[in-house]
């Protein structure tokens, strides 16, 4: 029905998260039939971004250059630190935009299950910015899952060792929500963290 | 928070069919994290397949041969022909696995609302293909949409001057569904078309 190579193509874009089998098909179909419109300059793109794309030395953010367009800003404040679990994180509170100091990216987060011990993430790094930047604030924006949580508490413990104030955001019921949609634990959650009026 | 190639890039996948923003900054991420393994990789298989891409000169179909696979094969009966809309069709009947003869490709349906004509669509091919390979029978798979069936009923009435048998998919039930479900199109025309047991 087709050629070796765009079952190779279909099965490689397949593996993109997100995606199967089906959606891919048709991905590769659009490119396929668009070639000088889509696939060309896909690939292009693609090249480009692959020939320039660095990893921030300072931060772990991904960008074109090293420090990141973040880490080099003159106008975000470098005593206060944002801790996220990965760069998928980082540009997520980067698009709310209300965030003016800088980042620190773990590179994941503590786990027992998966057997991710401190000497994995990049931990020893978030110390030395701590003494070297003079941090003075560290927002951990880590998952709110138990390692999620496991991970705020053992950073928390180490930051305070070196005299930083250490926050998490807030946890409770998001905005727009329906009460009788959220879980029993996020109910609870929200109850016991209620605030006055 | 990124470089201004690595948006562009992300722009550029989420006009892909199926994905949004959401997804195509979720697929870059993934692709930046694994340069080696999954960004490279790729663009090496997009650039063959750009380099080897073929149109099939006799079906419309893609492959890297023209004509393609199912035209060259010497095993597939070339006195039946498939017409489909387009290349995913094609494939989609190439899955089932069951048609043993071969292909042609409309590249569209007619459409008065979108101003397709018959000159707009690969009909006069089909109909010298009629001719010249002798063709017995043909069988419409196009959309069970008002324009498919349009589409169905003006390329009946030209192959019939050329003596071929005309045939088109049935139209029922879908496998496995409930009855309460279907619209009430679909459940008309069961049961107008309802066969003996």
């Amino acid at each position: 029905m087709s050629g070796n190579e765009i079952e190779n193509l279909i099965k490689q874009v397949s593996k993109l998260p997100g995606l199967g089998s089906r959606s891919a098909r048709r991905i590769v179909l659009h490119l396929l039939s668009k070639k000088e419109n889509a696939l060309l300059p896909l690939i292009d793109n693609l090249q480009e971004v692959a020939a320039n794309i660095k990893t921030c030395e300072i931060c772990g953010n991904f960008d074109t250059s090293s420090p990141c367009s973040v880490c080099a800003s003159a106008v975000r404040d470098g005593k206060t630190l944002c801790v996220v679990q990965d760069v998928a994180d980082l540009w997520a509170m980067e698009r709310v935009a209300q965030f003016k100091g800088k980042y620190h990216v773990l590179g994941g987060i503590l786990s027992a299950l998966d057997g991710v011990v401190p000497e994995d993430l990049n931990i020893d790094g978030l110390l030395r910015r701590i003494v070297r930047e003079e941090v003075r604030e560290v927002i951990l924006a880590l998952p709110a899952t138990v390692d999620g949580q496991i991970t705020s508490h053992y950073l928390s413990a180490r930051l305070k060792e070196n005299g930083v104030s250490v926050s998490t955001l807030a946890q409770g019921i998001p905005m727009g929500a329906e009460l009788d949609y959220m879980d029993e634990g996020t109910l609870q959650l929200a109850l016991s963290s209620r605030k006055a009026l």
